[in-house]
């Protein structure tokens, strides 16, 4: 996705060989213009399952906005959250994984209320980050408690050399990157 | 707003007297849907100063599909939400505000990045919920350290009995709550 690429060039910030800050505008600030375009390329390149997908599945916090305009794209499916934070109130059952956070260098739990995700379900992952894959095994382990499928799953930004694209690619995981980036090197930004 | 107060009705749950869950729709699963209704009607309601809004503050992470939704309403304004986490490289500098979390009863610091708002920036505050203001009023803090102007804010849900719409008003800023809830009592919920 081209004016992906570019904006990624123009505006985000490599920092060492693992860091890609785009924190301008798909992380901290928001362009909401840009992300309408994510959503709309997310359903041209899933458009043979397009009518099949009955949520989307996403974790909290930078996933959201890039979930909501990838569900306004695949006629308004809901989209359902991972949380993070420990539920307030436990009146609700939940699917649970454990994900380890590598920029946090801890483990945490995400988890999803099962009345929101149903044997049968048929999700797309879709997600801001594919670096270590974590997010995106976390959500597969819940969807596969779940008895529910996955279709694929969607990056705006895949760091190729991380490894989260291979782990979910041997996991038989359909997987479509909007940009990937082969190298982070000398404050410089290589695609494939 | 008759389509979200029938909605809250719906498939909202009163537990208690004070908590009114409406994670079916709004902060774990969301309606896109009803979402970008909810973004139109923050338009209408705040029509007189559309034109001068420069960006959306809102907190992570159940206000952030809200505030994108409304962001496309005004004209793709850019959306700045904050974040709860400590920042995991410190290369930032950042605004800060300590708030209240009534349901985790602890402290939460939520911080702006210093570069992404600037003094003159003309703000809206937009969030799911307005209970007892915390966060509202956080964002309010961060903004004065940086000299930006809060023009309005605009809620999905008020919970006029817990005081934050009081605290907000006081300090002369302008609300506009889609649906306001007077009273939570043996599962029922009375609008204002």
């Amino acid at each position: 996705m081209d004016v992906l690429k570019q904006r990624i060039v123009r505006d985000g910030v490599a920092l060492g060989t693992e860091i890609l800050k785009v924190d301008s505008f798909l992380n901290h600030r928001i362009d909401v213009g840009l992300l309408a375009e994510i959503g709309a390329e997310f359903r041209r390149r899933f458009s043979d399952v397009a009518g099949e997908v009955d949520k989307i599945l996403t974790v909290e916090a930078s996933g959201i906005a890039v979930a909501a305009f990838a569900a306004r794209s695949f006629d308004d499916v809901p989209v359902v959250f991972a949380k993070k934070a420990q539920p307030s109130t436990m009146d609700d059952e939940y699917f649970f994984s454990e994900i380890m956070s590598f920029t946090k260098r801890q483990m945490t739990a995400i988890r999803i209320a099962k009345k929101f995700l149903a044997a049968g379900d048929r999700c797309l992952v879709i997600d801001d980050f594919l670096a270590h894959g974590q997010a995106a095994l976390g959500l597969l382990h819940i969807a596969r408690q779940a008895g529910a499928e996955v279709l694929g799953a969607g990056f705006v930004i895949e760091k190729g050399f991380q490894g989260g694209g291979a782990k979910l690619r041997e996991k038989g995981v359909r997987v479509e990157s909007l940009a990937v980036v082969r190298e982070i090197k000398d404050g410089q930004i290589t695609f494939e």
